[in-house]
């Protein structure tokens, strides 16, 4: 599949800042950034850094005073490995990648340290693997109540879990935190998401099963085959598209995601019972 | 019903400390003290006081230096108003009597504020009424590992919603905050337990239902009809046993009671499905 | 002193719903009540209630779906104690009147039993007494920013001793928990407050010292001799002007306060270092 | 300087169990294992990882049921840098090593985004620079409690910031939190450390300041030239000595340090004002 995708972000600087943005999607095997064009307004001078553990493609800038736009656009072409769910095994702790073990770790949004109790209790009954990680995720979505303005940049998924409503973000930290707590290593994943109304960065999820990494949506607002990643990490703490440090104020944002190659869009509800890699394993 | 109770607490008091105890049933209408003894060694000069608004009753006293040793026993005949569950509704905000409208706002252990989607998520498809309140006391039961050691003193009920574990105290503050969540008045109740195991003194709540408080065990360890109550309040913030300033601590404690009219004991299981009223409404 | 005080509050009621205010001044020995008028447009019938334990006075109805206004007039004579701060002592736990121990324990939003530690520090070679707490509302003026938007309903003490930010009543709430956590008991009280911009209600606490509950005002934003009491109770959760259960939404408020009796403003500045007391002892 | 260093841990096996142990010395420029030697018994075969982002080295393997003791011992030479604090700046955001970043966001245990306005609080008048962070560490020796059993395995710095009391773990996580508040990159970081008393892995944290991560121990407990570093992490959550999944319960453990080349004990109350950095910049 091949999609265009692309962002603009509107700012007025007021003094000195530095800007980190994480926009563009990930160089890797199954997602080739066939072309992209990244234009600042007025132009400065870009760092840029592709972090090892991660894969994601960080730009670094310092803008003078005024007003700033950012304008990026690129052609992805995505190979989605598929899979029967039922194929897909959980791991036990002794045989997972060393790489892969501190996404079992409790962080900042997802304490998992204290949900084993909760994350058992609601997938009593399910078998151990790619259902029981789809389990949570149907619970969570069954439970939590999609609300903007019901949580805010402090909301952790012990919060969510209690409050029971949130965004994309909270039910990502959520789907996260419990599948940790049952053992299950996973990661907060940002992307831009096919089919998302409004249009927006989306966040979801990917935990580690057979050997790899799968994604899942507890949101059920996009096709898990429509994604395109831009960057993951421990949870949304470490996964920000923009990360400001200074005088500088946002003024407008609009995100952008159509597909290329004629395809029909898929549909969300038929396509988040596959299972859906994109990841480097 | 015929009880004698009785507590008997050791000290070891090494300076300054004044005393506030929480031990003696309550008089009420339901629950007569037919005679009762305190007896302090050594002995000091005590304080009593009766709350108003609550009927619990205090005793202070600032005890010497060294060794105290504090014995109650009472002998209480219960008379507690038993009903058909089914007959018994919830009562709309404007039908509430004004005195018992504080019982709907959160308190430190109860934090009501924070569970209204997650209350009426536990009730789904309940009618409203005494049968909503017992389906929490269900779903608190079944859900929540009762476990020494997991909480502490600073617990709440919104952390029990999230770690799934606790002793009677936590089980009561849940009971407790999901009502008031689902509007329905409730309180912490302390009281002496006919057949608890081991014998200690136990933490249940009441729940404002029809014209009256019902009272409510979520740990299904005692028979409704076989509590003998001590406090009533907010929750175990204002309902302790003993509150102590200064430099004492504790070196021993029982707490003991029995049948004393030749009845057998109530079934646990059978009599916990009753509605049973023994306070003052 | 005299004050005419007021408020108008607009609300939409969409369909059943019961309101609870707590608007009326308290009618206590030091704060008479002259002359008041309450009118609903449209009418409906107001039940009344004063709580004993706290002398707040309750209005509650049930208004027809539409438009519903709330208007409240009074005009009222304050004649407040004044004292020398540094006459006014500490009281040791056993020489507490037994009506004031609830407002040692814990609240929903003043978690005292986790404080001890830091409130000691903050006021480390202060002598107990009135300037006791007066370091305390010191410490919280110079450390708190005052600032709306940083706090929301379910913000506590122990948040704001995190965040450093809050508005009145957040600033408020740290006073009575940090008041506790020393062992003073301390309660919330919401006043039409002379001189604050924008008028608004305002949440200030009282703390018990010597043989009565003196006022405090940590964000020394009215004069302590300029506020009309409304309500006091162990924190935010228990003084609301409005409880509203059902579908209404506010559409316009506006507080009123204006001396009367042709005397000055209170310089804030100036009064907030004198002791003052209003409430019944 | 050179060290021997070494623990003995004993388990008591019950069934099937993972452990992955991070009890040895990084291998790094400044720190070299002259010579180690790993012992279980029974014998299992161990599998063993070097992350690369930390350098931090693992093994893992799956103990028969039993007993089962670990035995490590190490020769370690260290070769710390040691500098003028007054040398030592802080980074602009726009400065900083791309590496380095992931030390500035919030983590399970150092809520940072929480704590801006307390850190800066902490600080004021302080010039930017390891003077300040030595203020921070100041601050924390000076108003936190280290104080056995008075946190656990969920404490967190904001609860540190409210409870004042804990352990290393505690302090570093606070001073790890208040640093990344600041703009200062931190982690934690776990090590043998000489001189402490009973001997224990110890935890300190690096902020990163000109360019390298420097030590800092707001226990002041340790000398900073003394520690023989084991592993670093955003804070407790990734640097923990043993990650057991199964049934296993530790039943012994001694952790021992000496210094081999005959120089003194370097005193600690002298040395923890130099800046130390042992780490690979």
């Amino acid at each position: 599949m091949r999609f265009r995708v692309g962002c603009e972000l509107g700012y007025q600087v007021n003094g000195p800042a530095s800007f980190v943005l994480n926009i563009e999607p990930a160089r890797l095997p199954r997602q080739e950034v066939v072309r992209e064009e990244l234009t600042l307004t007025p132009e400065v001078p870009v760092q840029r850094h592709v972090m090892p553990e991660s894969a994601n493609r960080y730009l670094r800038f310092v803008p003078r005073p005024g007003e700033l736009t950012v304008r990026y656009e690129a052609e992805v072409a995505l190979d989605p490995l598929l899979a029967d769910p039922a194929t897909i095994p959980e791991v036990p702790a002794a045989g997972l990648p060393f790489e892969v073990l501190p996404h079992l770790y409790p962080s900042r949004y997802c304490q998992s340290d204290r949900l084993a109790r909760a994350a058992l209790e609601l997938v009593r009954g399910v078998p151990p693997g790619h259902a029981r990680v789809t389990a949570l995720c149907n619970w969570i979505h069954d439970n939590v109540a999609y609300l903007r303005g019901a949580s805010d940049v402090h909301t952790s998924a012990a919060d969510t879990l209690v409050e029971r409503a949130g965004v994309c973000r909270d039910f990502a930290h959520l789907g996260v935190a419990l599948c940790r707590a049952l053992g299950v290593p996973a990661r907060f994943v940002s992307a831009y998401a096919l089919g998302l109304v409004p249009p927006d960065f989306h966040a979801v999820f990917e935990a580690w099963l057979g050997d790899r990494w799968w994604l899942f949506d507890p949101t059920r607002q996009a096709a898990l085959d429509g994604l395109v990643r831009i960057g993951v990490g421990r949870d949304a703490a470490e996964v920000s598209f923009a990360t400001i440090n200074g005088a500088a104020t946002p003024t407008a944002m609009a995100v952008r995601i159509e597909r290329l190659d004629g395809g029909a869009d898929p549909a969300v509800a038929e396509r988040t019972a596959l299972a859906v890699s994109t990841a480097d394993a």
